[in-house]
């Protein structure tokens, strides 16, 4: 492969809140030469995460911080053309940390898992079967382990995560509640996502209210991608041993000065109820089943998902952006 | 036994706030004559506890309110003397909720336990090896789930709940700081529960520098009793995969209005921790194996425990008051 171009999306300067277009640079590079051990991967679709914000801030919460002049950090799915590791075999498909360009000279460690060939669009294994679903599954099946006939409250409910979390826990057999902000949403959740019951939080005067009207015997679990006011509207009317599975804070865009918010310890207690923090690499020992379910709901028509498709690595750099802007309806990934 | 006297404590008036000696009165009625199913217990000893002061108030939290008039609800140990029932025999002692008097004809969900007649101290079963041990204890191993060389601390260390709480996780292997208030409790904590270190919260100017200089590796476990400043400055130094159980939210007389604080979300999902209530009869099915261990601890030594007891029926309206005070310094005990 030596000689060709590998295009690569750059940062050019460290970005003073949401990452703008200018904020990188595309480059040419040579496709990297292979060290004992790597293998080389063609990108074939780029993902835009929220995360990326934090990974380029200067305070990075889980990875090192990307510096002025890296390539830009992404999730990636391709195919292995060259190998230099046993493991990983021409024509092999791969999901991992590949970076925003054409090819990357890959270490194991960066990739999370080999994609199943099974028919379905390659571009799912960044979001319905990629991190955005994984975190739906387990923050459900993990954490909020929904019994049939329970109530589950699902924030940010149609979003990759949350709309992944919310039909995982109506498969499960809950009665599941969403929230999101806006009519289009909420019309999303109940005829694409199957919802039993959906509050616009944009258009509630009273959440309480909203969420008792919703709930009438209660919430046993809650999967909370917000934190904030919805949270606590959650809480009050949480069940005896509830279990809230705290993904996200969307609703804080800084935690400097750190929120204050009512305590949650008295709910805890009085219900005996759990709020637990996770991230889905914890649970990277049951990947495999976690897909082959997921793979099953979908081929079974049980498990929906949206996805915007941008065309391009010129589309990258403003892509963060967009989906800042919340234009993107559904899962946001670049073809190339 | 009819024709003898019962002596009963009877709520004569609703108090305001911290039942005082006044808000109770003494009467003497018959002896009961047991139902079928029934048994006859002679309390020995009575217990006096802070969720007293929440079964009496306007609002009890867990249990039916205590109407003015009633003989007061209570914790107590004492010997089957007579019985309508096959699986209570005279001579057995059991502990559970007898109330305030000398004689209660029993229905058996009033029963927690048997006690074993094991040659310590029948009290015990109302401090160490009763609700209190049990709390520290249950708290401590379904929740807290200390490693042998992590890091836990303990609120309220010295008391009853705390300091069962805090040699639990010594016993499994684990290094324990304590937190409690005043330089006679750090000596105590010190000398009779075995804490590594301990910090006087009333002492410290700072107790975040305080919880850093304790615990130089970090928290993996917290056992709260207090919620409050304390929660808070152990949520900023928590481990990954942290577990802390709310226990008590002693910081606070009321929530009512209700407290406020900085958001646990963040700390929860940075550090993948989880946060959970708990209450004793939760573990009900395990109280059996618990008991066992405690015994044991006490038997060999490894667990110390204090008492304070008080002498007759008549000391047992002024009892709440005594607690609340903060004069005693172990389980506050009446022996009839």
């Amino acid at each position: 492969m030596t000689g060709g171009e590998n295009r690569q999306i750059w940062l050019q300067s460290r970005p003073n809140g949401i990452p703008r277009a200018s904020d990188f640079g595309l480059r040419t590079a040579p496709i990297p030469t292979l060290k004992e051990g790597q293998f080389l991967v063609r990108n074939a679709y780029l993902s835009v995460d929220p995360a990326m914000r934090g990974w380029i801030a200067d305070k990075s919460t889980y990875w090192p911080r990307l510096e002025v002049g890296d390539t830009m950090r992404a999730y990636s799915v391709g195919e292995v053309i060259e190998s230099r590791n046993p493991r990983y075999v021409p024509g092999e498909k791969v999901m991992g940390i590949f970076g925003w360009q054409d090819y990357a000279a890959v270490d194991e460690p960066a990739v999370y898992y080999k994609v199943q060939d099974n028919g379905l669009p390659l571009s799912l294994w960044l979001g319905v079967l990629g991190l955005n679903g994984l975190t739906g599954y387990f923050g459900m099946t993990e954490v909020c382990q929904p019994k049939p006939g329970e109530t589950v409250v699902v924030s940010t409910a149609a979003g990759s995560v949350g709309s992944a979390a919310g039909q995982v826990a109506r498969i499960k057999g809950a009665r599941v509640v969403g929230i999101t902000g806006g009519a289009e949403k909420v019309q999303q959740c109940l005829d694409e996502f199957g919802y039993d019951a959906v509050i616009d939080y944009k258009a509630e005067p009273d959440i309480d209210a909203a969420l008792k009207a919703a709930c009438p015997d209660g919430i046993d679990a809650y999967f909370d991608n917000t934190s904030g006011a919805i949270h606590d509207a959650v809480l009050r009317q949480i069940n005896l041993h509830a279990r809230i599975a705290i993904c996200g804070t969307a609703s804080f865009a800084s935690w400097d000065p750190w929120p204050e918010g009512p305590r949650p310890e008295r709910h805890l207690l009085v219900k005996r109820a759990t709020m637990r923090g996770f991230l889905t690499p914890d649970f990277e020992d049951k990947y495999g089943r976690a897909l082959t379910d997921l793979v099953t709901w979908i081929q079974e028509g049980k498990l929906n998902y949206r996805e915007d498709m941008l065309e391009g690595m010129e589309a990258a750099p403003g892509s963060i952006e967009t989906l800042y802007s919340g234009a993107n309806s559904g899962k946001l990934v670049i073809r190339l």
